[in-house]
């Protein structure tokens, strides 16, 4: 069985991530990065005995490859996804699909159209704690959900300018959890209220972004989702997940780094969290992969799609949008197929 | 050293926990009960060795007196604060003051024209998990307070019309944790957004209540407190605050009602929550009284005074607002003195 | 109903607990307190409005007092227990019955012959963590028990010579565990093999006791029970109880002294352990007077009787000798009815 | 850098595991595997793209392989070690080294003799909750070590007969915790006391085997570990280090399979332990390998060499006479080097 050759579009920290795994699955292949930094476009490409491309373009020529992975900065995803789109290229990308509602929607539109095969980028789907929570939910066994509370803090964040590049925190972190959050209610998002601020850094501010926020999602069904931001902890990466049902409580638990325990005075020290987010989250970059290549290869389903990205895109675009006029936001209903 | 002689006003479930401290408190005794059943006031008044009166003015006309709980429904609480207050009387209230802002206030400027010591219920300010929490927040421990969370989830809940009359949700449940989650941050609240509805029970509805709520509330310095609640759960009483800050997170856990664990199959099942709010809570009731006490002997400060009770009034009234407007609101500053 | 009248020998540590939780009782009440040591004896009996009395004899002649708790050292338990038998008092006697096994023996008999209802002061068989567990393993839940792990480890020690007086720490502090673990196996031990040591203090090997130890109990039914015994911890009093059967395990947890954690750099810092054994086991004082009460009043059954002490001190005599022999000892089986 | 070729003995399940890694680890890569039972040797072989050999003696003729992993069942590791030692060949043997301490003996005697680099396969040093654990208690965190309670119970355990060609459960099991004891407690072993017997199944006993054992093993230091081992549990596969000193207690913890947890009633229910020893250690495995192929190549150390294999059999072999003669056995000092 042929592996299936890969492109990949970004040599930053998620993209070395992607070229890691793509070239330990048994089945994948690695055969070019693009990337306009030659520096650590080719070192990456090198150690994994590919090619480097300065233009996607000149890349998207080469034909055996069926899959491209998009982990280019935020602002330039519609211009990468398009081109994707229009080469016939398997795509999965980084969320959020991009920075705004009708970028988003031209990328959904696209792929939709050309009926490639897109994934978005929604890699906590795949960890064995969250997933363990939503088949437990989703087979009724706490009944209908009622509330939902996640919480996502960063132990270290990007400065303000990179972070505004990627995105900013409503849309960047935000879309992730906005997806569980649906994906675990089992309703669609209606309204958002998001109260945030730059609590410690001010930087952030100048670029319209928050470090700190607070939301309340609410959904179809009457349930509600809150949800806590932050851009820094110092107690490492915070994540959590509780879904408040009609017959009980499930929650992924705050991991541990190790089960290590000291008792000494009057305390019982453990050893705590994760330092980041990668340490937390590797394991669900391979699982990501895994799925997407038997999608590609057996055209089964993604993990998640582009109208999932679309959904949480929206989600997030409402939320900006409340930070603004500090008051709750409707969320555009534009992902659902007409 | 005397004893100091209480009258208890109401006979119902937390007048009944009242009388037991009271009678237990090796410096004080209960000399008078108020309730207008008869039945379970005479009851509880001679479990005590008290007498039993229908009229507060009647008892009221009792001199040895010197200090009087009140403990009836929220709906009659300013009628009974102010015939307390014109007798001269100590004042511990239980939460919320009054059903509305202006009773309330008028309450509070009663209390302070006439000088008379006026705690209010919030009893959990001397639970002694939260108490060190709170010690240790305001000590600096973690810096700055960015976010709080705080989880209230009853195990049964009053019917509909029971529940009104002891003022609803937002106001009843709600003022416990807003002065909590102020108590905490060291920060005088500015604005509140509450998202509520009926997810289990629309009989609530018809009073202009909610079952379920997940609020949003600002802080003057930037601080923003979440709050979960809801009016049962199907696994016993459930409360739990965490304190974010700049330099680490503080938690007052989620308490179990026994220490024990059964590793069978693949679970490992612990002992669960108490039962109700009563069973986590009942030494705080204990604490409350011997703080009142000293006060009232000493001239000491209460645990939470009417001014606390007047701002948690004034969230509430403005959580109560923001569901109807569906917006958030800016809360009354009318506690502080002029 | 009139309250039970209690005499009390011994005013030190354990006699002060004892007095006052009967004073607290509502059925019981303190009439004399007998101590050699005038003054604390005088206090502790003037604080609860009772007589003192240097001697038992004299104080024995005493005839409306119903019940003796006695909590003098271990060396002159069986003077005290015999006397109170003479007189025909109920009695509550601390653990262990004796220093030896001829006196413990001597007790027994005595109390036997008499009639009269005698307690040992087993007390944690009334936590109710401890508890909870005892009822669901007799209750069958984890099948036939096989193997039990029971953790002591004082926070602090009493000097070499006072704990000499106290028995020496395989029968002071072993006792309450040889008994939990034969409660809860359901089966009489046959033998003991005890490996102990001084590893942190040679002034306890003067008198032929140890700071620390590991003891393996084997049951009639085959089941092993092993314990972990310490006289000082660098982290509070440390007490745990894990029995594993043949459908599942089930836990006495360790205890926290409060539900706080502090999430910072890469630890969880909760908050620890009981300073003392006193902290975490103070309800039981009271639990294990409630039914004394009731058995001296109803003739009802008390929560440990003294075969229950024998047996353990039986236990007690044997570790103690596998310690010197460096082997393990057969139990003598001599706390049975004939 | 050219890859380490290794041979494989033993094409059974620990086999497997070791063909598995070798194949995936960038710096070894498998070259034979041995095993008489043709159909499974071949199968695991040509999963790898190695040779398949009945006899190892023609399997040793194979000059480029530089390595071997001995996975055969205990009682041929002699005779292959013996083998492989001649050849010259770097060793990684399963443990324990053999069945009796003579042939163990005459194992390291001829590893020494001819210098090869010879490690045993002690994975559980490699665990990063344990070596936690140790790093923090050699450096010096705790204080002097004084106690150890190590806990080992299997979910399911093999048939009288392939448990006792293993070697029985005091050496195939326990060899793996001695050396645990051992590392931690950084003393060497002087005594040994083994209660067991068979609880669950009569048929371990005709092969002198037992199904539940507790163990107390002392050290020169005078520190005392115990040892809880079952054949089996009721849920899942149960693991856990405490290590108690006189500046503090550190704990390996049991490890949950998912950190997942429902509230419900009046429990909380856990996702539980890992379903064997493999879900539980698989991680240690490649670990360990990693180290061999770093000693392989580099001349470093092994993680657990042939004296610490001699040492833990001394114990088991004393483990197994303590259960005969039902008293504690003095340990044969014979891993030193004279």
């Amino acid at each position: 069985m042929n592996a299936i050759q890969f492109g990949l579009i970004g040599a930053g920290t998620i993209g070395r991530v992607h070229a890691q795994n793509i070239a330990n699955h048994p089945q994948a292949s690695l055969r070019w990065v693009v990337d306009n930094d030659r520096s650590r476009g080719e070192t990456l490409a090198m150690a994994h005995g590919a090619a480097w491309f300065a233009s996607l373009d000149d890349a998207l020529t080469d034909k055996p490859v069926q899959a491209v992975v998009i982990a280019s900065s935020t602002n330039v995803h519609e211009e990468h996804l398009l081109s994707c789109v229009r080469a016939g290229k398997a795509i999965l990308c980084e969320k959020p699909i991009a920075d705004g509602l009708d970028r988003a929607k031209a990328c959904l539109d696209a792929a939709r159209a050309a009926g490639v095969a897109a994934a978005i980028g929604f890699n906590r789907r795949l960890d064995v704690h969250h997933r363990a929570v939503y088949d437990r939910v989703r087979s009724g066994e706490i009944g209908p959900v009622e509330t939902l509370h996640i919480v996502s803090r960063s132990s270290r964040s990007a400065a303000p300018e990179a972070a505004h590049r990627a995105g900013g925190m409503l849309r960047e972190k935000g879309t992730h959890f906005y997806d569980l959050a649906f994906w675990m209610a089992g309703s669609e998002p209606v309204e958002i209220y998001a109260a945030g601020g730059c609590l410690f850094d001010q930087g952030y501010a100048a670029f319209g972004d928050v470090d700190t926020a607070a939301l309340t999602l609410r959904f179809e069904s009457g349930a509600l989702a809150t949800f806590s931001f932050s851009r820094r902890t110092a107690y490492g990466y915070d994540e959590m997940i509780e879904v408040f049902g009609a017959q009980g409580m499930l929650q992924s638990k705050r991991q541990r780094q190790r089960g290590v325990a000291l008792y000494k005075g009057s305390n019982v020290i453990e050893d705590g969290m994760h330092a980041g987010w990668y340490e937390r989250f590797a394991p669900t970059y391979v699982a990501q992969l895994d799925v997407f290549v038997a999608a590609v290869r057996d055209g089964g389903p993604v993990a998640a799609d582009l109208a999932d990205g679309m959904r949480a895109q929206a989600v997030a675009e409402a939320a900006i949008e409340s930070v603004v006029q500090r008051k709750p936001i409707v969320i555009a209903n534009i992902w659902r197929k007409q």
